[in-house]
């Protein structure tokens, strides 16, 4: 058996572009691990393709995956259920492929939850490390303007608490490199690879 | 001030190639941490320089600094002390700089005590990952030699789960590109950087 994959989970703050850099990511040429498609019970758009851009449900065959447990996460957004099947997650990491998400921070949460050894990756705002020029910067701000900048990015803030890794989208080539780095350090991980090598002596 | 600088340390079994490792880092062009030159009693052997192979003290003054405290480790090593001095590395840590310090796993052990959030990279012999067929895959080898090999490799493998990951030395160029790696991508991890944004929120 091999070893198990990497559950390797994208998020961050809405509009940080998280769908542009895993898109990125997987048009890089040496990408190895598979992505996630997730679960809709939305109708499916003119030249989306089932298993591709989505798995197309029906509210009943999505709430029964929901029932028996077999969604890792899932979400309810405009009347429409999003989320990701167990099935294939496991089976994938069963087969020793590194599996990639893509996800609200809602949905990060909750996958946290039940896999904490999966690898979590924080998108960040490029201003966000500007956070002070940004916030109180500009002269003619109105204070309830730098307030409210100050509330997002407190709360942008304790949601990185809950990861691993924070990775700051200022250019997406760099952002990628980053995430590919991050993804083959966690490989070389002690913590996981010393199970192969403590078999490996028992098998002898 | 900057964020802390992280102590990276380098270490494995003796003969594995650390010395060889740790040069070639060195010697590559991106490198950008500081080299924590060793203490040591024994005598300046010509070619030399005070500072660079070593910091050379008498057995005093070594003796004093370890009764202050001010070794970060030590061993005495046929009638000679080696060691770390922990002013510099703290002084550079403090700066923003990386410290990259390349020790025995007894001096390891002994800085993971001190420094449980340094970087510990163990550097495994090549043939560790092919340990079934080092140990019993050449018929003809006796079985104490074989019983041996495996004593080896267990101690090996037991040495391994006090470091944070393992990088199979097989060869050098790869061995430095995935060092390099996990210093990158350890600077990105949410617990080395969460405290500056803390910070700045602080002291808006």
């Amino acid at each position: 058996m091999p070893e198990r994959g990497l559950l390797i989970v994208l998020s961050g703050p809405s509009g940080v572009g998280k769908g542009t850099v895993r898109k990125a990511i997987f048009e890089s040429p040496d990408n190895d691990f598979e992505y996630s498609v997730s679960m809709t019970t939305r109708q499916k758009r003119p030249g989306e393709v089932e298993g591709v851009d989505y798995y197309y449900r029906t509210r009943e065959e999505f709430e029964a995956l929901i029932a028996e447990g077999k969604m890792l996460e899932y979400a309810e957004y405009v009347g429409n259920y999003y989320g990701t099947p167990l099935d294939y997650v496991n089976q994938t990491l069963d087969e020793g492929k590194d599996v990639f998400l893509e996800i609200e921070v809602q949905g990060a949460k909750k996958v946290k939850e039940q896999v904490p050894d999966g690898v979590f990756i924080f998108l960040t705002p490029p201003d966000l490390t500007e956070l002070k020029s940004r916030i109180v910067g500009r002269g003619t701000d109105q204070l309830d303007v730098i307030e409210k900048r100050m509330e997002i990015a407190k709360k942008e803030i304790e949601m990185m608490t809950l990861y691993d890794y924070a990775v700051v989208n200022d250019s997406v080539p760099l952002a990628v490199e980053k995430i590919k780095q991050i993804i083959k350090s966690e490989h070389l991980r002690v913590d996981r690879v010393i199970d192969s090598y403590l078999k490996m002596l028992k098998e002898l």
